[in-house]
């Protein structure tokens, strides 16, 4: 096999995409900085069980393990930056108050979840620790659409869910682990039937409730709707409460509702939500997801009231249109003095300015040139620029 | 073991730093991006034989292994970016003329080489491929400075070597490879005793050569003193004579040569520099190394001239003085579609602004907020900035 081949779904990214993945990652962090969030920079590698721990099997599914030769334990290669910010928040920074948080790098997946995905996302969130009211969860909706209207998508649409919700119905009967991890696969895949085998042993209520789930979803009548055909409880009514409060103050967005929806992390406690925007066939493409993780930093030993969201870069940049190049001035190469300095103002000024060495004047370049720096026949040792 | 415990020499970056290393990330590509340097995203994971092959065991040893449950096979962790650089030249972008590209990322190690380094530096590093002339290794030189001085590095020093010294050298007797690498170690450690010893069987030439490198160390004038004392050769002559024109149209820094400095990776060919910096005991710190190494993309199938260079981001950090944290503002908290409206206008126009949520108005604000967005008394519904 040669040796430029690649590993199955991991990929270069050549100039004009890298470029325009870069100017997409700034605006990110000056959005979440303007928005008060703090960058942190957690480690690409971390012991296996801090990067697992509470989070799932889906997580440890997909995380790379290898064995660290200074202390021959095992240490995963991060498939997911959340919990590694809920480490760093509950010891690290250890703030009694709020606590707002960004991250952008690369993580890294054993396997795929959709077709088209890369093994290597480069993941940009902000998160939000310290207060469990719904402002909380209202400032990340709103972070988060900042963020992609600011990265230049158009048409957002709002999915909100609420994992209490499931919890809610399934409260009155105790069942174990692994028969409550085959119903939420079955509700994620809205699989009906398999629903009905699941709880063909379980009360009358609670059955009913459970395949009600799955039709509980389109806009926000829905909530009134679950209330109608839901068993009543407390935790139920907070849950579409909240939901519906979260509905409400949302601003300019187009917001549905999917009582059913549990995909991603297992991490989720809360109200979760995605924000899709419609690709070039018109399908709607998930291009943010998050919610409210409030246990997720009980395992460093801090459990805080914790929401945020994540996105990957390499999905938002196929789902923008590319900015135009900045153009360049081309120079020619030469030891003199006056040009070197000639240069160096140009570039001090912010642009571009590509030296043709000896020998390859004539080669097309790639930072699209519209001027060249050319000597002043009328003054020795003056540059002037030219238009091409 | 607690889980918020790190494997030894990894660790997270926290807020302070973590900006600081941002902007110092930001201006280094735009100074890369100011001549012309085109930038490319490498994967973190190849096949291990991608990475390594053509290296040598130094980066062998430093590389993280890893199955690749999809096919079975080996992958590398990265630990140095310029092979994968080499790569995307050498077989992607496939262009005739002259490329320059620039990269940042994480790159993972299994064992340090220092005492205080880290086990994931983040490396920034921009190459120059396709031309073969002194020009390009001018250039740069001229990069690698002008990428310290605008982080603001003072103080600088150049230290120059060319491994074409010791290639001419060991030219007339024909050596193995281990022999080679015990030699280049010796040379590498200044071990003048365990060089007589490893030289013992060789031509009395060759042993006074070698014995000699060591010493030739200091300014420029070791140029003259190699010409003198070193056996003459075409190929010792024209490695010294390039030394002698980049020291001599380098500007603005103090220059040094090192004849028998062979640290590094194992993949250079011609001149190699390193750019130090005093730190705050007045030791030289290196901050940034690189050279010529026309070998390294041959395995991709096209053998092309190249020379680049490459830093540690968290190198650098501890290297320059923290930049001031920019001022924010604080606002109230609240649905009032003016406030929000402010709010939005602020964010808009770039400042940070930190809304106090419900319950959390007194507690101390990691973002230093010197003005506060206060609802206007002398008119309902307007909102003005005031100082604190």
């Amino acid at each position: 096999m040669s040796a430029w081949v690649l590993p199955d779904h991991i990929a270069d990214v050549l100039p004009s995409e890298a470029r325009h993945i870069e100017e997409l990652r700034r605006g990110l962090l000056d959005t979440a900085r303007g928005y008060g969030y703090e960058l942190v920079m957690p480690p690409l590698l971390e012991h296996l069980e801090s990067l697992l721990t509470g989070t799932g099997e889906a997580l440890d599914l997909q995380t790379f393990k290898l064995v660290d030769q200074l202390s021959g334990r095992t240490l995963g290669l991060r498939a997911d930056s959340t919990p590694q910010v809920a480490r760093i928040d509950a010891h690290l920074l250890n703030r009694q108050g709020v606590a707002r948080l960004s991250y952008c790098g690369p993580v890294v997946h054993t396997r795929i979840d959709r077709p088209l995905a890369s093994r290597e996302p480069l993941q940009f969130g902000a998160e939000i620790y310290g207060h469990a009211g719904l402002e909380a969860d209202l400032e990340t909706l709103e972070l988060a659409q900042a963020c992609l209207r600011g990265a230049g998508v158009t048409g957002l649409l709002l999915d909100l869910a609420d994992v209490r919700v499931i919890d809610a119905v399934l409260a009155p009967v105790p069942l174990d682990a692994p028969r409550i991890t085959q119903i939420h696969a079955a509700l994620a895949a809205k699989d009906v039937a398999e629903l009905r085998a699941l709880a063909s042993d379980l009360p009358e209520q609670v059955r009913r409730d459970l395949c009600a789930l799955p039709r509980l979803f389109g806009d926000v009548a829905v909530l009134d709707e679950a209330r109608r055909c839901l068993s009543p409880s407390p935790a139920l009514h907070a849950a579409l409460d909240s939901l519906a409060w979260l509905a409400a103050h949302t601003q300019n967005i187009e917001v549905s509702i999917d009582l059913a929806d549990l995909r991603g992390y297992a991490y989720y406690t809360g109200m979760r939500f995605a924000l899709f925007a419609r690709d070039v066939q018109g399908e709607p493409a998930e291009l943010a997801r998050g919610g409210r993780y409030d246990e997720v930093g009980a395992v460093f030993g801090r459990k805080r009231p914790a929401v945020g969201f994540s996105l990957d870069l390499k999905e938002l940049v196929s789902a923008v249109a590319p900015r135009p190049l900045v153009a360049a001035i081309r120079a020619p190469w030469g030891m003199d003095a006056s040009l070197r300095e000639a240069i160096a103002r140009l570039r001090g000024e912010g642009h571009t300015v590509v030296c043709a060495l000896p020998g390859h004047e004539h080669e097309v370049d790639e930072f699209r040139c519209d001027r060249e720096l050319v000597s002043d026949p009328a003054h020795a040792g003056a540059w002037t620029v030219k238009t091409l």
